[in-house]
C-alpha cells in the first residue's frame, strides 16, 4: 500500500508564518525529507517519530542531486510512509516543487500541498513595502537572478524593466550587477530605488535600501550573502517614506 | 494613548492556509474591520467580545469608500483597540493594504503585518497547476485586470505576452476578452493553455481549462463570476497531464 507526499511550504524563515496546513501536515509525518534553508525552529515541529532526511541545496552546490531526491520521495512513499517535503518559500515559486510532483504523479503516488509565504511576501510585510501600490505599481513580478554554473544569466530585460511594475529577484546577489545594468539598458532608471533584504522575517534581517546604480557596490560593500532577496521599483519610496519598524518600536518604548 | 492596527492576509479562502501569525493577530484584536471576500469561517475565528466592522468591497460597488475605510481604522485605533484589518489573500498585493497602512502612519499609528497565501498560490496548490516550472515558466507576474469604471484597461500587452512566463490575472473576469485579445495581438499563440479558477480553496471552487483564443467564450458559457483567477501560460499543460486532485480521490478510495 503505498504512502503520500506532502509539498509543503515553509515559508521565509519566521516559523509563525507558516500555514495552518503546512504545520498539520508536517506533524502527520513520517518522514521528513527538508532542504538547507528550512530552519531548526521549523524542523523542531516534526513528529519525534520521523525519520529526517536532509537533501540541502547550496548555491551551486547540490548536496543530493535532484533525481536522488525525486528517488527517496518515490522510495519512502512506496514503503507507505507519510512524507513531509519541506522548502522553503512557497513549492510552486521556483525550487522545483512541480518537478518533483510531476515525477511522483508518473509512478502513481499522489501528492498534497501547502502553500507558503514566499520571501517576497515575508520581505514586504516585514519592511512595509508592498509590492503593488496604486500609482506607483499596478503589477508585480518575480524572477530568478541564478542560473546553473554552466549556463548564462539571459533575462530578457526589456520586459523586466517596466517603470509601472515591481519586479523581485530571488537568489540573485551572486549577479546583481549583471542584473542591474540589463535593466538600465533597457532604460530603467539608474535611480530606481532597490530594496535588499538579506533573509527576510528571521532574526539575522539584514536591509539595505539603495538604487539601481549604486546596488551592485552597495550589496558588495555590504557583505550582504545568500539568500537576499531584491524588490526593485518604485514601491520601495514608501520605505524610507514610512520607516514602519522605528514607528512601531517607538511605540512601544512609549506607549 | 494609541492603539495599534494588524494589517492581516487572510489568505485565499481555506481557513487552514492563513498563517499562525495571522490567526494570533485577528485572536488579539479588539476590532475587526473586514472586507467581503473573507469567509464567515475566517470570521468566526474573532473573538466574541470584538467589534465587528464590514466594510466589504464587492466589484463596482464599494460599499465604505476608502477614506471612509481610513479614518475608520484611525479612530479605532485612536480609542485605544487593536484593529485588525482584515483582507483576504496578502494585504501586500493588490488590495490597497499599503495604501491604509501609509495613511495610518501618517497620522502616527502603528502597523504590524501578517502576509496571506495570495489567489494564485491557493489555485495553483489547489489544483496542482505550478507558478513556475523548469523548461516552461522561469518568472511569474501578477496584474490585475480590473479597472475603475471611468478607467480603461490600459495594460502593456507587449511587455505581458511572454511565452516563457506565467501570466496571472486578478480580478479579470468582466474583461478577460479584452485580456486575451491584447495578448494575442502581441504575439502570445492563440493556443496558450489558461486555467481559470473561480473561488480557489473553498468548497465553491470551480475550475476551467481553455486557451487563449476560446477563454472568453468558455467563461461566458460556464457562468464563472467573480472572483475568478486567471493562470496564463505553458504552465497549465501540466495540469492535465497530471490530475493530481483525481489521483488522490482514487488512492483514497482504493488505498
Amino acid at each position: 500500500m503505498s504512502g503520500r507526499v506532502f509539498l509543503i511550504g515553509a515559508g521565509p524563515g519566521d516559523p509563525e508564518l507558516m500555514t495552518m496546513r503546512a504545520i498539520r501536515m508536517l506533524r502527520e509525518a513520517d518522514v521528513v525529507v527538508y532542504d538547507r534553508l528550512v530552519s531548526a525552529d521549523i524542523l523542531a515541529m516534526s513528529p519525534e517519530r520521523a525519520l529526517m532526511i536532509p537533501v540541502g541545496k547550496a548555491p551551486k552546490c547540490h548536496t543530493v542531486p535532484q533525481e536522488r531526491i525525486n528517488d527517496i520521495l518515490l522510495e519512502q512513499a512506496r514503503a507507505g510512509h507519510r512524507v513531509a517535503r519541506l522548502k522553503g518559500g512557497d513549492p510552486m515559486i521556483f525550487g522545483r516543487g512541480s518537478e518533483e510532483a510531476a515525477y511522483l504523479a508518473a509512478h502513481g503516488i499522489a501528492v498534497e500541498y501547502a502553500p507558503g509565504i514566499t520571501a517576497a511576501q515575508g520581505a514586504s510585510c516585514s519592511t512595509g513595502v508592498p509590492l503593488t501600490h496604486r500609482g506607483l505599481a499596478t503589477s508585480v513580478q518575480y524572477v530568478t537572478g541564478h542560473r546553473q554554473a554552466d549556463k548564462v544569466l539571459d533575462l530578457d530585460w526589456k520586459r523586466l524593466a517596466d517603470p509601472d511594475s515591481t519586479l523581485v529577484v530571488y537568489m540573485g546577489v551572486a549577479n546583481i550587477g549583471q542584473i542591474a545594468m540589463g535593466l538600465m539598458t533597457e532604460n530603467l532608471p539608474g535611480s530606481t530605488p532597490v530594496l535588499a533584504v538579506g533573509r527576510a522575517t528571521t532574526p539575522e534581517e539584514r536591509r539595505l535600501v539603495s538604487r539601481l546604480d549604486r546596488v551592485a557596490a552597495d550589496v558588495r560593500e555590504a557583505k550582504l550573502t545568500a539568500p537576499t532577496l531584491f524588490i526593485i521599483g518604485k514601491v520601495v519610496s514608501l520605505y524610507a517614506e514610512a520607516p514602519l519598524a522605528e514607528l512601531v518600536e517607538q511605540v512601544e518604548a512609549h506607549g
